[in-house]
């Protein structure tokens, strides 16, 4: 008989609320909670005290909006790092926690979470090189390449890349602080509106901004299949919830890669198979990876 | 004592010439021969006649020109798929060679294998996470994680990314016969030529080519650091030998990027340290990782 699985902490740390969860893995927790993400003392202290709750708990996972610090062996390990967000820059959240609950703790980025999680357990189970993609508030993701999360010393910033703009689409700055129309810039749920007064799936079906989002979605796909032959990307987060998005992106795709590539747009473009909890399944499974 | 290292072949497969070396590693070579590339039948014969000089090597490397399929488990591993070039396509490059020498063989592209020999060996060693790129008569280019070379079902091609084009930069229709504008059809040896008669090189130090070349490419670097945070980015190939172009791109990757990424683009953008043997020294790897 083989031991019994060991008991573990999950965290999704988001921008607007940290879900956290006990249990043996996603598919065994005995409890969740969700609480709002405000400052990071009132926010620490309210996570602390749920793990509280949890004596025995072998080790804690955490997968974290960013930007943040995962190398290990950096002085910044489990830090955030410079955000927008007020009070959270150079907030030690790994080693907080860590130092409270005297557990061991993972750390990652929430969308390298969800993607091993897919990978592990969902939509790209079948697949040796995958990348998930969320296109929400922001646009991020993460790659996994045999099971493991392929990560050096910073992590990807997938919505900061900058597909060509389209001849007919050339007017609108872009809405990234950083780079004005990078792909965050354009098809970020805060970009559409900033764009057009209203989220995505409030638009007409005949509005022009439904091609236009699909085609710089279609571009990032073809732009990952160029440079890692990914069997599967997943693709996320608040904005793919417009009815109708997927089938375009899928299409569109599969029109510009010109035939080129070994698989085809409609077997690599896949929807995720764990939302809403890709992330924090992919929690659980940073924490068991440290055991 | 360490036993003694075993005897593998290694061969770096290209459009215009084949290299074959035999030794115990790309730094302990005993035999090396180069033959042009001329139809399966005479250059696979050549191939296997250079190889039968030394018996008992225990295993035989091959890095490839592509595309083709590296996928163990397909039926057509070890085959070039559909190529322009003549007489080559749906070739069992890998199969003839090992049926001929009774040898196991590994297979994979030339970039990949150069991409595994820059990050174990040369410019990426102290990289987690690397690419490997070419820009020569085409570009491609390879992804190591781990000392692992990151491969599905395909593998990468990361000339047929398509790079935003620069605003003063519209006219040119691009060379690539499958997707015209590619960066590949930017930006390789022959997009060049096509473009203005001369190679790079060859070119006048103030001519608008220099600077159009390096921001296609400093923009291909910041894609791949936006998709995959390499720790290094390696960048070869005949292109890559005019004077001043390094310099460029380098310097325009970082003015682009906004500041966004945790390493500059100095820290990550690289010369090879193996060419112009990192394809063969990758293919002396692939050997021995089989054995």
């Amino acid at each position: 008989m083989p031991a019994e699985a060991p008991l573990l902490g999950a965290i999704e740390a988001g921008g607007t609320k940290f879900v956290l969860g006990v249990g043996t893995g996603a598919d065994a927790i005995v409890d969740q909670v969700q609480i709002p993400t405000r400052d990071p003392e009132t926010t620490l202290a309210e996570t602390i005290a749920f793990f509280r709750k949890h004596p025995g708990l072998a080790a804690i996972g955490i997968g974290s909006f960013g930007p943040l610090e995962r190398d290990r062996s950096a002085a910044k390990w489990g830090h955030i790092l410079a955000t927008p967000k007020p009070g959270w820059s150079d907030c030690d959240l790994a080693g907080t926690i860590a130092r409270a609950l005297g557990v061991p703790v993972a750390f990652d980025t929430d969308v390298n979470a969800a993607a091993l999680a897919e990978a592990r357990l969902g939509a790209a189970r079948d697949a040796k090189v995958s990348v998930y993609v969320t296109i929400g508030t922001g646009i991020g993701g993460g790659v996994i390449a045999d099971g493991r999360i392929v990560g050096g010393t910073g992590h990807p910033e997938l919505g900061h890349m900058r597909p060509r703009r389209a001849p007919d689409d050339r007017e609108f700055a872009g809405h990234c602080p950083f780079h004005g129309d990078c792909l965050e810039g354009l098809a970020s749920g805060p970009a559409i509106i900033a764009r057009w007064g209203q989220s995505l799936s409030h638009l007409a079906p005949d509005h022009d901004a439904h091609g236009i989002i699909a085609g710089y979605l279609a571009e990032m796909c073809n732009t990952l299949r160029a440079a890692l032959a990914p069997d599967a990307i997943a693709l996320g987060g608040g904005v793919m919830g417009t009815p109708g998005l997927f089938e375009r992106i899928v299409a569109e795709a599969g029109t510009c890669d010109g035939g080129y590539f070994a698989l085809s747009a409609e077997k690599v473009i896949r929807r995720p198979a764990l939302a809403p909890i890709s992330g924090l399944a992919g929690a659980f499974l940073l924490a068991a990876d440290l055991l």
